[in-house]
């Protein structure tokens, strides 16, 4: 597809680019963004029908997770530079001059989401994390904000080609086939995608079939368990209500770490907290109207299979659009229940959730083993003195992100951030999509081996051009090894 | 399957151990196995028949490699810890405290490889760089040597649990069927395999097709060009004659980094040169029956079809066990030829290279891009004074490493090693399976958000008991983000 040789020609040009021209594109990128705040914010809202303040805050984000990393390459941290000195008393004999970095791996095909027409789009975190390790991206618009996507990628392209990018740096493509064929075609080395779990389970099995198999990084569902200990609920219960509902209200609940199951001690009454809270939260229409169908079925199909009471049920009505509008809905059944039918778990995308009564001497971890895999965030809410040391270790072997009290929906943009978690979280369960780690998506190893100062690439060079960070393994470290930890009598 | 059961349930305690313990662990398994070298080399040459300074130098290989690994966990730099302080000024309202860091992801199924029975096979590089990470391994013993990945198990299984490791932190399993029912085991979390490209396709299709996908890590065929200039044959030629026969007649060309088609310019004789040191070499036994039948019809293919005379063609012979004896053939043809049919560019694994010849004016990066895709490794015979930049630029682009001279045989075990290329070479191309790096495989990232310091894991807490290096992004950093680079006027 002319896409693919496009970006395949942008490809040279950016990835050889120094760290400060591909940082002051970045940036150019981000100041366009914010110059023309008003007229995307416009369109996002009529596409989305999310709320402006919801879209103001996230296109803040947008911007600074740009500024974030534009400055994250002007660190040179990404090029990985190592550098291991010629050593002639090797322990295996000879060591080479060897020196390693990191490069991009080329062209990247970046399906949007529906949920985050900023942050999760054309100029979001997947496209802009592989415009940071120096990669060309196509990006599939989603077709739930074509138009906002269009022009999103026309300031993109006008910032970046106006600041030294190549033409066909950043370019949007509509339509499922076109993606799907842009997917094989051989000059797409890496492919991104945030959606549901059954398109990623396709995705990523396509990529893996191509002729030349590639990496596919899928955001998928989660469910994103909270636990709510007794010691919490006893504290903190109208704090934790007013949270929970929070979380699951916002964006309509369409968030991959709503939180799905909350556990909560039996006994504790806190329907009429929670009703009361409810009723405060106020009609939001969903992203699509095929997201529509799907929240109406996958609703009213747990609504159906739970045999307790739902605690309130939102309204759920079709606009004559095929838009639903709806307010939160919460439904409950006992942990002993759904462990009786752990097929009942699943992802509802939108405002619900099911609040899981337990009894005093139910095992948490057990109960955790049972209903589910791998989840982008655990939630542990609980008191500093409880013993929960064994949910910890389950949320640190089944998460991506493991919380103590708060909510998982909000996910900073930030250094230490992990978003994405083991299946079916996410497909490649290395990596994350947010946070500086999303940047080693794109990139792989080279090593040179004795080449001469003047063939290396800047950041190997020992004049080091760029000033980027570089580790040196000294001549003659290799006759210590294995001698940090002396074996014991 | 049992096995995988076995290796779940030594995962927490392996995974959680402390540096100093696992390195331990891995210190007394490589003294174990320099205990027992005599014993295993003699198993290793009765089984691949690989010559006995070979075995030697390789057994010493894997020993130091473990010692590297050992020395590796004992730095804590794996965990790549991250704190992000609490910051209420942040430019996105208020950022959690947040700490991130890398956790194995579970038990390891590792496919050895037939050609290194030590340093690719039951604790060869895959199997510690997991072992490091913290992930319980299951080899899929390689049909070629049966005997001796037993005994190796037997005696690294006694070092490791001798020394505190978890039973079944390491096991051995044979059989091409079982290793197939294994990779669909739900509690293997990642697969390695070094091997053939067919192989290897179909095992990262079988990971990529399971109920729950897993990254299927796999080191496959490479041709390793090798460019050599004219400056460089015009003043070198005895040099990188004598070098070239040495790098495909070793360990009988069985090696995944030899050099498959040399580059020379026409005009120069090294017929004669190379006609002389091929005669030096020795006859040498391919590893089993199987890789004895692909490399005759192999090597009888590429002289079919290639139509100069071969300069050499070394015997062949099948002994009565089934196995091939053989000497070096080295083929001909000019870079025109073969650009014409790049489909006969193929891995012959085994003793044998193609001298393509090619005139003044060809452009060699054309040609490359022609005959080659993914390689793991592209060497450049050149003077200091020519001009091969572009050349470089497409080694960089296409290989896994790029040598300036010398032979890429011999795969150094150090810090800035890169063993994994672009595919067909590799997989998933962001890894390598030599050197530091190879321990990220097996490694995902967690983040920990306001959690309190005893839920911490130990590379998390403040009190940092491990020593382990922590990078820190204090509060009030977000402020400047996007400064770095002031957009110029």
């Amino acid at each position: 597809m002319i896409e693919a040789q496009r970006a395949q020609s942008a490809f040279a040009g950016w990835a050889d680019a120094s760290p400060s021209d591909r940082a002051r594109a970045l940036r150019a990128l981000s100041d366009r963004l914010e110059d023309n705040r008003e007229d995307l914010i416009v369109v996002a809202s009529e596409e989305t029908g999310l709320t402006t303040s919801r879209l103001t805050a996230e296109l803040t984000r947008t911007i600074v997770q740009i500024r974030f990393f534009s400055d994250e390459v002007m660190s040179g941290r990404h090029y990985g530079a190592q550098i291991d000195e010629q050593d002639d008393n090797f322990i295996l004999g000879i060591r080479p001059n060897l020196r390693r970095y990191l490069v991009p791996v080329g062209p990247v095909l970046n399906f949007a989401a529906g949920n985050f027409p900023f942050a999760f789009s054309v100029c979001g975190g997947d496209t802009v994390s592989a415009l940071a390790a120096g990669c060309p991206v196509v990006v599939k618009a989603h077709s739930g904000h074509p138009r906002l996507a269009d022009m999103t990628a026309r300031i993109a392209s006008e910032a970046l080609e106006a600041n030294g990018a190549p033409a066909h740096t950043l370019q949007v493509i509509h339509g499922q086939e076109n993606g799907l064929r842009l997917l094989e075609a051989p000059e797409i080395r890496v492919a991104t995608f945030t959606g549901s779990t059954d398109v990623g389970r396709m995705l990523a099995h396509r990529a893996a079939s191509r002729e030349k198999p590639i990496p596919f990084f899928g955001e998928l569902g989660s469910v994103n368990p909270v636990f709510v200990t007794d010691g919490a609920i006893r504290e903190n219960a109208d704090v934790i209500i007013s949270g929970l509902v929070a979380s699951i209200s916002g964006s309509a609940g369409q968030l991959c770490t709503k939180p799905g199951y909350i556990f909560v001690p039996e006994g504790y009454d806190v329907e009429e907290m929670l009703i009361r809270a409810l009723s405060a939260t106020e009609e939001h229409r969903l992203l699509t109207q095929g997201m529509s169908r799907s929240y109406q079925e996958a609703h009213d199909h747990q609504l159906r299979a739970l045999p307790d009471e739902p605690i309130d049920v939102g309204s759920l009505t079709l606009d004559g659009g095929g838009f639903a509008w709806v307010r939160p809905t919460v439904a409950r059944c006992s942990a002993e229940f759904l462990c009786s039918q752990p097929e009942l778990v699943e992802e509802v995308f939108g405002p619900f959730a099911v609040l899981v009564s337990y009894s005093p001497n139910t095992d948490l971890v057990s109960v955790a083993d049972t209903l589910f895999d791998g989840v982008l965030t655990a939630t542990i809410h609980a008191q500093p003195d409880e013993d929960i040391a064994d949910l910890v270790s389950w949320a640190t072997h089944h998460a991506g992100r493991v919380l103590f009290g708060g909510w998982p929906t909000g996910v900073a943009v930030t250094h230490a951030q992990q978003h994405g978690g083991p299946w079916p979280a996410t497909t490649l369960d290395m990596s994350t999509s947010v946070g500086v780690a999303a940047l080693s998506r794109f990139l792989r190893g080279v090593a040179f081996q004795d080449v001469p100062e003047r063939f290396l690439p800047p950041p190997l060079q020992d004049a080091n051009p760029w000033g980027v960070p570089q580790n040196v393994s000294p001549a003659g470290e290799s006759s210590t090894w294995g001698t940090a930890v002396p074996l014991g009598a």
